[in-house]
């Protein structure tokens, strides 16, 4: 401990002061709550898993995200990418869990990429999933979708000014409409990685990229017809699947990917989550590359370019890498992170630094043992409270307060102790009252 | 994803599975309750810090411990040892901060230590500490203490088959011994080191240590019998001060160290924290490198060779180092898995695996969606509700509840929808009865 060292932070990863924290409890509370009443169980796992557990399950630019250790060289271990994989391999390690096994799991994710704080895009970040391991059925699809929405209405984001768009697609759909373009069904993960771009480059972008990889301008040219069928018709759900009914009749495999939607819809409704919130999006491919079904994402209108607040889908191949066999599985995760940053851009968080009710203020003529006690019955009946040690003056002890936002300064010098009252001020509106000291804790609740 | 992966985790890293969870987030509302009731205000810090921000502050062999990252060679990033170091690191990077700042902090830390399940040491667990930075009161050391006392009585460790013991002692008073034993002061962090091995390979052992560092028998032999006064007075906090004043008189520094003891004690008074569960213990040293006052460490006798429960100290000279001047601190950290193992050990904690309350059943001649409009109402209502979506006999779904302890399954068939009733079957007990579909929230609520 010799020469200074600046004080720093690796770029893309962030302090969360009380005025983060204080509203992202809120938040987690809330969340957890809902995850709850759906009947998803706590879970965590380790931030450390070994490297070839997470390799390979994002596609070639999600590997290239992950932190590894420096362990061994740095080929051994590595930092969680996200919640999906590691909830795979715990499943594949604990065959006694429940089939379907319903979890959700509230943790940060670390990725190697580049920093765009403007869109709440950080190293560092928390997800919060929820997912049903176990169960082929799209009601789980559906309850996944509904969850979130619960979340976003329960955090006030469901009016015009926020503008909640829940997207939905299907990666089964997606494929039927890679043949349907005269294209190898195998050519759909091509396809996707160049049309999961399309909202940020645009079509002529995609188009070259698909030029690329070797797909004809023809082939190119009838998918961009295909999947403009959801704009063309508003992303609505049923007039979507209809118009989309017409175009695929006769396409292998079309008419079971339609049906899922159409069962996705169905699901919905009987969760209460409005038909206008849903958004039918052909564009949506999601980029990960372990999807195989249903596929969602959730945006705000009211946000310009903001990134996704959350989205997920159906992974039905991937708990079998791990050699237990076919086990269907399908989730969905909130960016806690994103969620937060899109609140506190619309101005709707907000933003105390303490939990603190009352400040004992320190008197020269009262021992501190003194003020510690007060403090103590105090704390006793649950009021958060803070004592000041140090000899200052009054006036900066109460400037602590106002800053803090703590609402009450409490004085009891010798006069009031031999009465057994509390000088209470409140340091809002320059008050001051004299109250009992029995009838403090219930004073404090109560003021406003 | 093409060849099988062997699902597997690195040792010393768990999986928290929902029976582990559920009480562990019933603890963590526990502690934050209480720390916020002290007044301290929640702050979380990325896992990942520069790697000079984090050496030279544990001691050689806490640096040894520590995991850097692949990154850049493995010089420049690591994740972080403990919250104390990335507290400090806050601090001097946010001069806007209140003073004194009162935070609190529950988050993960790593360690590249040998793990040892049976004791709770584990490569990766939870800290949960509390700290007020900015203030040289004695005082603040007994909230440190007082607080960890309100958290061990909440959880219910205070009875004697667990038996709760706090010891406290004072750096200072550590150096003064050392000199008081002939030594020079700045030997203090040898002995110290040696010293703190006492407990686990005994009093020969580090008398041993102690000469291949060049102490002399003699003054080993001094240092022996002055760190036995606490014992002799049974570790009695007015007994032992005494003791070390008659003891000590006379010995540069002797004065302002008891005293610092004496106002320790005045003060854990003040706050309600009984005398008998406090052990004045000269052997105790606290490993890390920092700490400059009051130390303290929390530990169960009815439970053999198990772990500290927590511990901490102040450490007024680690924020320097940061270049900010002079700040005093001192802190304090609950080991929550440690007291989540120690709790399971004891036989304590309710093991539950999931938080749902209600099964809705699949009936065939029921469509899925009639199922979840039945549990979209409850969850509405509050009521953790999980619905089964494939078509498997009564048994199995039923078999599914008692597997989660899930108390109550649901069955609505044709007739007992068109008469807006619902067959609620209390798994546990096995009896069934008819309830009306207005009434079934408040049923469910309500039944034991």
């Amino acid at each position: 401990m010799a020469s200074t060292i600046q004080p720093r932070l690796f770029k893309g990863c962030r302090d969360a002061l009380p005025e983060d924290m204080i509203p992202r409890r809120e938040m987690l509370e809330v969340m957890t709550r809902i995850f709850e009443t759906f009947g998803f169980a706590p879970v965590e796992t380790p931030a450390i898993e070994f490297l070839d557990i997470l390799l390979g399950k994002y596609g070639e630019e999600g590997d290239k995200l992950i932190y590894p250790l420096a362990y061994k060289g740095g080929r051994t271990l590595a930092l969680r990418y996200d919640l999906t994989v590691p909830l795979s391999r715990l499943v594949a390690m604990h065959p006694e869990l429940p089939r379907p096994f319903k979890r959700y799991q509230i943790q940060p994710v670390w990725r190697a990429d580049r920093p765009q704080p403007a869109q709440g895009r950080y190293r560092e970040f928390y997800q919060c999933d929820v997912d049903t391991v176990g169960s082929p059925s799209l009601m789980a699809d559906a309850e996944n979708v509904a969850v979130c929405y619960r979340v976003y209405e329960a955090l006030g984001l469901l009016d015009d000014e926020a503008g909640l768009v829940m997207r939905v697609n299907n990666r089964k759909l997606l494929r039927v409409l890679v043949t349907a373009a005269g294209l190898d069904a195998d050519q759909d993960k091509t396809v996707c990685t160049a049309l999961d771009k399309i909202d940020k480059i645009g079509r002529e972008k995609v188009a070259a990229e698909l030029d690329e990889k070797g797909i004809s301008a023809d082939a190119t040219h009838r998918l961009f017809q295909l999947i403009a069928v959801s704009e063309e018709n508003g992303g609505r759900p049923t007039a979507t699947l209809e118009a989309l009914r017409a175009t695929l009749e006769g396409v292998p495999g079309a008419g079971e990917a339609l049906d899922e939607m159409a069962a996705l819809f169905d699901g919905l409704a009987a969760l209460d989550v409005p038909d206008e919130r849903l958004r039918f999006d052909l564009v949506l491919t999601r980029g990960l590359d372990y999807y195989t079904g249903p596929i969602y994402e959730f945006q705000l209108t009211g946000l310009a370019s903001f990134g996704s607040l959350g989205g997920g889908g159906r992974y039905d191949d991937l708990l079998s890498i791990y050699g237990v066999g076919d086990i269907p599985a399908t989730g969905v995760s909130i960016g806690l992170s994103r969620v937060q940053s899109a609140l506190v851009k619309l101005g709707r968080l907000e933003s105390r630094k303490s939990p603190t009710r009352a400040l004992v203020l320190h008197l020269e003529d009262v021992p501190q043992t003194t003020s510690l006690r007060l403090a103590t019955r105090l704390r006793g009946e649950g009021i958060p409270t803070e004592v000041w040690f140090e000899p200052s003056r009054f006036k900066k002890q109460i400037q602590h307060a106002v800053k803090l936002g703590i609402p009450f300064v409490l004085i009891q010098g010798p006069d009031e102790l031999e009465r057994g009252v509390v000088q209470v001020k409140d340091v809002r509106q320059g008050r001051q009252v004299e109250v009992m000291e029995s009838d403090l804790a219930d004073h404090l609740r109560s003021a406003d």
